[in-house]
């Protein structure tokens, strides 16, 4: 999750909101793929970086299916990331800061616990939690001011 | 959506389950992305027809934000998909054929129509649902076979 928070922090110089994530092998910690918030600076609405990491993964496993794997992410995903989660059959989710607006693992739904999907996985949440949210909390005041 | 259908078909040249989106202006119908599922030829959790439209589309205009546009898919988009859609803000969301197991704009939830999301539409399904159906089980059933 440091590493994750670093990966925010770079994307903030590209005027993305401060979001990073990591993947590597749940069992020895290896880092299979890296993402930082690209939405701004590439003009990709899916580029967030939960689903840049995801993408690098599996391209780094040659497999779409990453049941071996921890995502860690320094903030809640949203539907859309929750959704390519259940997709990746990510085996493992830690996440930092809730997001009360946009957040659907915890927040506002818990897409990825829905028994009705064919891979479910429950995330854990709030790990540097105040790390993430005070970059973030930062990001949006440097923005207004 | 003919056009979909025509990708839908061209993903099982890869081994893909068929499925196709298009992106195009609401007013003009100019097409600005094109997409088929390549999940099995990339090794690409992501990469559903409708993610890699909405990517092309949004590289064609230079801007992550498709309120002008209307994307075309040939099966109910997921979880993952409707927050795609959402993100991307899409103006106009048509599909074919409804997805009992993993829809999520009509048969297990209706995502992209949350009050609680910054963006919100309305998808109309079943234009040409059967033409995508039973592509979709002459696919399952060849392989089957």
């Amino acid at each position: 999750m440091r590493r994750a928070l670093e990966l925010a922090q770079a994307a903030t110089a590209h005027g993305d909101v401060p979001v990073g994530a990591v993947v590597f092998r749940s069992a020895t910690g290896e880092v299979l793929g890296e993402g930082l918030n690209r939405r701004e600076a590439d003009n990709d609405p899916t580029a967030h970086a939960e689903v840049v990491a995801i993408r690098k993964a599996a391209a780094a496993l040659g497999d779409w299916r990453l049941n071996d794997c921890t995502l860690a992410v320094t903030l809640e995903p949203c539907a859309m990331c929750a959704g390519a989660i259940v997709n990746a059959r990510v085996g493992r989710v830690v996440f930092a800061a809730p997001d009360p607006k946009a957040g659907c693992t915890g927040s506002l739904m818990r897409l990825t616990e829905d028994p009705r999907l064919n891979h479910r996985v429950r995330p854990l949440g709030g790990l540097l939690a105040s790390s993430s949210s005070e970059m973030l909390r930062a990001f949006f005041r440097a923005r207004r001011g």
